[in-house]
């Protein structure tokens, strides 16, 4: 390596102009959001500071008998900037409820107390219009979520998904500043596979159009070629270079299921850590990725989770979540979630069995016995996890795997040490040509491989978890699921 | 909105503890990485520090009579932590070229110039050995790529794939960080959608299996769906909301092209920009996008961008990146360019021809007349741009539209303000079944739409332009294209 070429390269940043002043002359871009100009302090009446532009949106317009008042929105905040329009040729304006709009003014002191400042209008372009008779969300009325959901395109404009969109965007930044300090390396791992990693036939199948045109076939890689339903194999593969490794990558499931819980694209928060040797490591390490981003979220965007305790979820979500903070996780082994379960099995459609999976039900019991904290279940039986769970040496039956079970969403956690043990992973692999397409994986262990651990996060699950969101369709801007793939 | 809530919820932030004291006992994962060992101050010889326990994979091992030495390495850095081995018991276990170790010692000064410090071992451990007469890559031999391509589970173990993963990592940190601190959303664009938004009819189809699992059918979304090209179309609709929003998301073309140039799969990062009404805006956006993340890569990973430098890209290629960041980018309308292209005519095989794009050969040589600067190609032809791109008021055959060009690599990124005109966008979203899958898009300007700019910027052709890497294969850790998924 040639350190004087780094250092040269360290010098030239050294010299750079900081970040900041890099964009020349952007008027447009330079302007305050409405976010900042609500937080910044409020500017001397008649100073330069006072007279501003500023873009976005007409919401919760009204009008008194000689003054029109309507909240500018760019959705940088829940909270809009209040507009005063006292001039008549500018009232007789269409300020319509949705119409994009550019107003030129004065900022002032605003008697109300709801606000800091508000915009005192001098001149007003409108934009865009908004064909408002046609528009389907109507002023001062908040709809059903399915209302919202006919008209995906437009759903961004309602408040609450907005809010949600930027909680999307600060958990991701959080969840990437919780790996990178501590030495993780994101992975981009492959949307298109040949491997169905979890093994349950729901994957999604690609082809592409022959060179006539004409037919569609599944030969352009030459083999069966699916969308990933976990990136977990590849990040071992590079967990076997890099040690630590992260992805926040999109996963597809074919489930033809409908319900609250199912989506068929969804964004998968997964880690995968090498030398690895007792379980207990990879449990410490959920459970601070869920308090740190937590917390960091909380600290980035605290109005608006604020807007989804009072308006989204239930009565009292947010002292779930205070409790998750302010607790440690509770652990159960399957073996005595199953004794739990049995001493109530009256309460259960579907009682529980050893050796099966629990049901939704079975977990929401057991998070509540166990005080409402998130709750780990550890050492699942060996037919309750995929053929790549470590099976614990000191009970062959089961698996030293854990699963993060949280109030009202479920399943928010699959974890699980890797086996590492080339004959062991060889023999689950299958044989034929179901062997052939994890060769790769298993060959891992013959060429220096050490022990793995690792676990997914269902992303959608957190932001549902953490807002009190009902139905995960409406925890990601652009919902897919059976039968529906609007726009 | 509750302020009080969302007071409380910075309250509970405040009292949390700081992230890195929330891993309890996490004695594996609290060890240093071999680049934090090797940029701390050396130890003072016997001290407690000076004992570490390391665990990695042996490189670079060469023996003397008396001694071992080899490189343990961990992926966090290009450099190895040098380790001593002088026991004869230790010398005589199975310390092959690949094996995964685990080794305790003490930690002293180096007395040579290359490293500050080196482990002396006391015990070492086999973690997991490797293979190593089967093992595709040989020690201290440097292998051409297409070796490496055909082992793609092994290649991160390659020095300069890590070194390449290492630095996707922190490109991808310095984009994120770019949009967020101008106040952007990050936005999941959805990879599943009706919506073949560049209309080249080289997307990917998807299909599932029916019911009965016997029979692959299209109909789980009810309507034909693709892979997505570009999730420039559904940013708009954030944008509509959100003002400024980007992505950095995966993309798919089913082209059936063999180059260096062509990925199945790869990673696109874009931008949208709301109520933006100058050409000119976008550019200098573009343009410090550009400079800014590359700016803060190379302050993340000095080392890996020099090691890059001195083994991967051609001689002075460094010199191409310095040229970029104290340059002001060069800008060429398309008509202009023509031109001189004209002026030049007997040096293409294809001459160049007034409404067709340019091809990758005029592109180069116009970089290259405009001295090796990246260059902004713009005001294309109608011809030569998806149906969104805004028309020029001034010139109605062309767009405002532009496509950056930069040394080597060609395209890097492509933009252009987005037809804002109702009339306009739906006479050219098609007719029939075709509109209506487009109908969404038209009815953005109906409802209040601004207008919009954006671009998209090919995420392993910046890796290509910045790291000097040949051919885009290279650029990505699990490469997919015309017959090639493997894993």
């Amino acid at each position: 390596m040639n350190c004087a070429l780094a250092k040269g390269a360290c010098n030239f940043v050294g010299k750079a102009a900081p970040l900041r002043f890099c964009i020349r002359n952007l008027s447009v871009r330079a302007r305050r959001s409405v976010q900042q100009i609500l937080t910044d302090a409020t500017p001397a009446a008649g100073s330069e500071d006072a007279r501003i532009t500023s873009e976005g949106w007409i919401k919760a317009i009204r009008k008194t008998k000689k003054t029109t008042f309507f909240h500018l929105e760019d959705g940088s905040s829940i909270q809009g900037l209040q507009v005063v329009v006292a001039d008549d040729n500018l009232r007789n304006l269409p300020l319509t409820f949705g119409s994009a709009v550019s107003v030129t003014g004065n900022l002032v002191a605003s008697p109300a107390a709801r606000q800091s400042v508000e915009l005192v209008a001098e001149s007003i372009k409108i934009v865009q219009e908004n064909d408002h008779l046609a528009y389907p969300f109507k002023i001062k009325e908040t709809h059903q979520p399915e209302v919202y959901r006919e008209h995906l395109h437009l759903r961004p404009r309602a408040e609450r998904f907005a809010s949600m969109m930027r909680m999307r965007s600060a958990a991701t930044m959080a969840i990437h500043e919780f790996f990178q300090e501590k030495g993780f390396v994101l992975v981009h791992t492959p949307i298109l596979t040949g491997n169905d990693c979890e093994g349950g036939g729901e994957a999604f199948h690609v082809q592409s159009e022959k060179g006539d045109g004409k037919k569609k076939t599944e030969e352009f890689f030459g083999r069966p070629t699916v969308l990933t339903v976990s990136g977990q194999l590849h990040l071992e593969a590079a967990a076997c270079a890099l040690k630590r490794v992260y992805n926040v990558n999109p996963a597809f499931r074919a489930e033809r299921q409908l319900s609250r819980r199912h989506l068929s694209e969804f964004w998968m928060v997964e880690a995968e850590v090498a030398f690895i040797d007792e379980l207990d490591h990879l449990l410490q390490l959920m459970e601070s990725l869920l308090k740190d981003i937590t917390r960091n979220v909380l600290k980035k965007a605290p109005a608006d989770f604020a807007f989804h305790m009072a308006n989204v979820a239930e009565e009292n979500h947010e002292t779930k979540i205070v409790n998750m903070l302010e607790n440690e996780f509770r652990r159960v082994t399957y073996g005595d979630a199953l004794q739990i379960l049995n001493q109530h099995r009256e309460r259960f459609h579907n009682p529980p069995k050893d050796g099966d999976n629990l049901h939704r039900d079975h977990e929401l019991f057991l998070v509540e016995h166990f005080g409402n904290l998130p709750l780990f279940i550890t050492h699942f039986p060996v037919t309750c996890k995929p053929f790549y769970a470590r099976i614990d040496d000191a009970n062959p039956f089961h698996t030293l795997s854990a699963d993060l079970i949280v109030p009202a969403v479920g399943e928010l956690f699959g974890g699980s040490l890797r086996e590492h043990r080339y004959d062991v992973i060889a023999s689950k692999c299958g044989s034929g040509t179901e062997f052939e397409a994890l060769k790769w994986y298993a060959d891992l262990r013959r060429f220096g491989g050490p022990p793995c651990g690792g676990f997914g996060m269902g992303f959608e699950r957190y932001l549902q978890y953490l807002l009190g969101i009902s139905s995960i369709k409406d925890a990601i801007p652009f919902p897919r699921w059976l039968g529906h793939c609007d726009m």
